[in-house]
């Protein structure tokens, strides 16, 4: 018996090829309407146009053609059940083998659409209806909604044919939430929250070794690729976003990240990449052991000769040049993790947060707060430096990427202590003041949240601080002030808390 | 001209009232199909068979009678445009002005189905496609999908038919998703990952003022209420998440959680809940200002008296007594979460964590680890007594939800110290042995990472702790034991890491 496919297809790229093959190779009679139609006539391939195949009445316009019971019959068929063929036979359905349909990105139809009346009107109807009828009736029905299963899809089996059908009703689904969330938002609000994503695959374990873990596609994903070592692991892709959170805060300049647990544990910018990472692995050597590194520029072969022999697990940079690659090849300890997306566009991706609780799924926009001169405010009667700003202004986007409470003491656009996880401000000032030893004396100190009272500008004052950058906000400001003016030390409120929990 | 609707619902409650009030008060001609027709029927209400409204032809069994192209034209008709509706009487065409459509939820086929095929046969075609058709044509068609909408839906104007649209559109997205999902799980893998939330509300702000933040529902959600004081804010939720997760791992005794900035900064169990609120309070009376407070059992008149005297931002409990809400009424600062569910069932929610990185989205499952009696060993001579052991797993419980590296020092069910945020293990040991100052002597020490060197023993030896536990599986674990050994101290390897980033 000849095969039968019904085609309609709003991504043409291959049809002919394929439908040629389907024709003289496969033996099966081709139904299809509209361009699609047009498209294999034109070819001259042989083709049967849907609304004479099934007597359409008509009575809809033509990209409705295919809605039909003659259509549907033949789609919905049982044709591998003998005595169903019987009664199909009686009422002379056409059963079809397979369903080649696909239609156009509701992504597209918004970019495309003026207005929202266009948009609905662009919403497919047939196209659906029949691909979830034959995605349901997989066992008798190939359905192809994308080119590459074109020559694989021949060949399918039942196994072949489900994997199809689930990729059919990823496209309805997928297609009306798109529907669903653009509407929703004619009516002033985003109701909805929806996320599909596509896994890339199982992870060895999660955050520890007892919990399940994988990793997943997303649409606000940068292109990378690890170029040597093994696959990075749950705990390494937080780590090289952390990393690459802070250098792109640098991407112009000489940075170097260093980050544990996904803290940051040194961040230094230098004249030369590999001045910047000497800066950055000197604030906490004893952290930076099987730390992950990350770079704002190429790492070349004096930086790769010391990481090749540091207990470093992962590097991250926007390249590496050959000598580097050369040396870090016979290291099959090192994952080197290679940005193809550049730090810049790495910076303007807008990746929301979303946190999956008992109590709800909150959601928010990721933090991209930047310094804002309106609010950036010299507020004692000490003016620092134009060097001091430079390295507050440092610490500052340091100090945003640290655990609350967190307090960065710099000099010279080098860490010189990064307090954070701390349960109080104040806790957060001492505990970097005494990891900093004399390594504060003239440095800056950096708040990710306001400092709440006068002993923190003591503790500062006592480890020598020559300028402190911190939100302001507290209801005590005043005295604050008070204090770095009596003391001859200098202060900047910025307006902008940070927050990271 | 007399309307019409086209009505085949799965949910029938509420249907006969208000069908017939289409009929008796709105002067609609009712077409109906399968058992919504017999139901109608049998409750004398004027309705067409829709076989006979649309002179199927029989080629499709008796679930598909509305798809045929008289229907289609009649949802899809575009009757408020005078040109088409010269056209469409020209065709004959009997438009609808309403379509009330709903499926049986495709929950509720897997539950019910014994086999793949039995479920993928109830998948509907006919009722999906004809839903989308008439939202498509929103403009001009009613979509009801919920008998809650049956009475608003009558009087609804161009604006409330929108909103019906998405609600249709919301319900096939999330009908063709679970059967995306559940045909996948047949190939042997998930290979997608869908959230769909319902927003409850925008809030105020996220995580700090800049970020724009929103709590959407779930389907993994307990059942709480605020019942004093404000509204929750993002980071408040954040805390109560901590607080109570912390409570749950004890919900059989009095136990008390103080967090701040999502991290535990003082943890107890107690005789009464009051002795457990005060041994909790003192472990950081700094960081215990404005912090989430969290209670195992019913908060009394006793707690609720020193609650009230403190600067305490939220609490949440099981309940809180008559009294207890008599003395927190006239505070309108302090916010009271009530939890519904209880702490037994709150820690049988398996809620996965989602987190979006530019590199791929990481899922995992949430860290619920026990300890394992095959695992927990104690490695040393010295052993502790059954005290100590007690201790142990307490302060084990509490530093799996500090932040890594984290270190527990605990005695008689009350956290000492707790350091976290650090970014080595010897820095936790180390911060959290001066913290404590004398509070050490004779405690227990607690570590979520495996402690790498003999450095953290001695530190502990000099801290007078009389027990460690760790996860072990350092190669260096022997030498720590040799140093345990020399010193007379003892340790408990556990097995199980918890890195919490």
């Amino acid at each position: 018996m000849k095969r039968r496919a019904f085609i309609s297809v709003y991504d043409k790229v291959g049809l002919i090829d394929f439908a040629k093959n389907l024709v003289e190779k496969f033996d099966y009679e081709i139904v299809a309407g509209g361009d699609t139609y047009e498209l294999l006539k034109s070819a001259e391939i042989e083709v049967i146009n849907v609304a004479e195949f099934s007597n359409a009445s008509g009575l809809l316009s033509k990209d409705f053609d295919a809605v039909n019971e003659t259509i549907f019959a033949g789609i919905l068929a049982n044709s591998s059940d003998t005595r169903e063929l019987n009664e199909l036979e009686r009422l002379a359905v056409k059963a079809f083998d397979m369903v080649v349909v696909n239609i156009c990105p509701f992504e597209k139809i918004v970019l495309e659409s003026n207005d929202v009346s266009e948009m609905i009107s662009k919403i497919d109807v047939a196209g659906v209806a029949i691909l979830r009828a034959g995605a349901k009736n997989y066992k008798n029905i190939t359905v192809i909604t994308d080119k590459v299963d074109y020559y694989v899809a021949l060949n399918a089996n039942d196994f072949g044919r489900l994997k199809l059908a689930v990729k059919a009703f990823n496209l309805t689904a997928a297609y009306d939430r798109l529907i669903c969330s653009k509407l929703a938002e004619q009516t002033g609000e985003k109701p909805f929250k929806t996320f599909n994503f596509e896994k890339l695959k199982d992870m060895k374990y999660g955050e520890n070794p007892h919990q399940k873990g994988a990793i997943y596609k997303t649409d606000r994903m940068i292109d990378y690729e690890v170029i040597n070592g093994k696959e990075l692991t749950f705990n390494d892709i937080l780590n090289v976003t952390e990393a690459t959170n802070l250098v792109s805060e640098f991407y112009d300049v000489n940075c170097v990240s260093i980050i544990r647990h996904t803290k940051p544990c040194g961040v230094a910018l230098g004249r030369s990449l590999y001045e910047a990472y000497t800066k950055a692995f000197d604030c906490d050597p004893v952290s930076s052991f099987y730390g992950t590194v990350g770079f704002s520029k190429t790492v070349d072969a004096e930086v790769a000769k010391h990481l090749n022999s540091m207990a470093v697990e992962v590097v991250v940079a926007p390249d590496y040049d050959e000598q580097a690659i050369e040396l870090f090849s016979d290291n099959s300890e090192i994952k080197l993790v290679k940005l193809n997306t550049s730090l810049k566009d790495y910076r303007r991706l807008t990746v929301e947060e979303v946190i999956l609780t008992p109590f709800g799924a909150l959601v928010q926009d990721r933090n991209n707060s930047e310094l804002d001169k309106d609010m950036f405010k010299v507020v004692t009667r000490e003016k620092p430096t134009a060097e001091q700003i430079e390295d507050a202004i440092f610490a500052w986007k340091v100090v945003k990427h640290a655990k609350t409470n967190a307090v960065v003491i710099a000099r010279d656009f080098k860490s010189v202590a990064i307090a954070q996880g701390q349960t109080n401000a104040l806790s957060a000032v001492e505990w970097a003041l005494n990891y900093a030893c004399d390594g504060s004396k003239e440095a800056v100190l950096a708040s990710d949240s306001f400092l709440p009272a006068e002993d923190c500008i003591y503790s500062a004052i006592q480890g020598r601080i020559s300028l402190i950058i911190q939100p302001g906000g507290s209801i005590k400001d005043q005295n604050l002030i008070e204090v770095c003016d009596k003391y001859g030390i200098a202060m900047i409120t910025t307006g902008i808390r940070n927050y990271r929990q």
